[in-house]
């Protein structure tokens, strides 16, 4: 389970990713809304995640304005319900680097209306990840999440400025829904999110606090989304 | 894959369950909701489905008002992308009935806060699933889906009145994200859908149109959930 990375990744990666809402104070601040008081939870189905390669590009459908949100991903080792604080960092495998995509306007729709997140996070190739990092090789609350679009830096943050740490979010997902091996946790994005258009390049990675040098880099192509019934317009 | 049935279901079931909200016109009015133009769709985690046997309880967790949803459940037998309404039904293995557990406390409280559903439909639980029918077994626009709690009747209502069809349904999803073998879309519950206590005996079931007996019928006794990590109270 240690020695897997990149297209290995996905056969064991497993039913959800549990996405964490503003768990850092700028960002909140960024878009407005107010710091929660416990995590704020949502879910992309697995079938958003794409890994490097020739033909994993960003897909951007039609209408929707797709912003990135670089995230330290939390691979899980050991399926658990109901997990203390104190013992959760036992349940972690790993770790990736992860893009939130978010097509925000989409989003702004449904949080105006009151419905579901889903469709905004849940667009096919909306959750790219890096190559996988074994659980040792960092402290995950003590490394610097970079993101740059074109070549210029949009987000570079500590992930020593999470609100709710590692122990408190897997304690706190697994007494709602219990985790299994291979399920995926994004612990929320850094400040300066912002747009993602077709045509622009897109590379995120993960370095430790005390270097310049990336440990982990991951890099997409952003396409138009090719055809597609995506319906934007009543039936 | 047109056996299996039971604890084996749980085994195809494939990484997602989407859901549709208010697919009934006397459902999204009960609860006050303006009918959708475009189908409402959400996610449940596969962790939440249970299949009956003797340790198969549903558990309501502290300060939780579950309601019942007693809905009809399409699982995918062929993976899918930008799937047109004419070939979706080629896409369709079977169907199951199942009950879309919902808190509706909390979601009621996302909602004026504009906040994802996921906590609200996501405990462990939350999803109990009948045992499999296969694609050719029934007409799925012409079935009766019931639901009783303690031996009375809570809902019943045809699938004829369904707003959006399977085909729609199924061409909308796979137009935002592929659909994949086993996943398993909740196509939206009848009026009545009222509490679930601790201590009751929920029973849901489908009948063919022109019968009175149920083609398949499900039983399920609800606790309180035991002990557990549910926080309501900020950190
Ligand atoms: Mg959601
Ligand atoms: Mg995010
Ligand atoms: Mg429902």
């Amino acid at each position: 389970y240690t020695a897997y990375s990149g297209k290995k990744l996905i056969t064991v990666l497993g039913k959800k990713i549990v996405a964490v809402g503003r768990n850092y104070v700028k960002h909140a601040e960024e878009l407005k809304n107010p710091v929660p008081e416990l995590p704020l939870i949502f879910l992309k189905p697995t079938s958003s995640i794409i890994t490097e390669g020739k033909k994993s590009v960003i897909e951007i459908p039609d209408k929707v304005e797709v912003h990135h949100e670089v995230e330290l991903g939390v691979v899980i080792g050991k399926a658990g319900r109901d997990i203390s604080e104190d013992r959760a960092m036992n349940h972690v495998a790993g770790y990736v680097v992860a893009l939130d995509l978010t097509g925000r306007n989409l989003q702004s729709d449904a949080k105006a209306k009151g419905l579901p997140w889903t469709v905004s996070k849940g667009f096919d190739t909306f959750c790219p990840i890096s190559k996988y990092i074994n659980a040792e090789k960092i402290d995950p609350h003590n490394v610097t999440l970079w993101c740059k679009v074109d070549g210029q830096m949009r987000q570079q943050g500590s992930t020593s400025h999470m609100i709710f740490r590692i122990p408190r979010l897997i304690s706190y997902i697994s007494g709602i829904m219990k985790l299994e091996q291979g399920d995926l946790i994004l612990t929320g994005t850094p400040e300066g999110v912002g747009p993602l258009l077709p045509g622009q390049t897109i590379e995120a990675g993960l370095s430790l606090s005390n270097s310049e040098k990336s440990l982990i880099e991951m890099k997409y192509q952003a396409v138009q989304k090719p055809g597609g019934m995506w319906r934007t317009t009543p039936y």
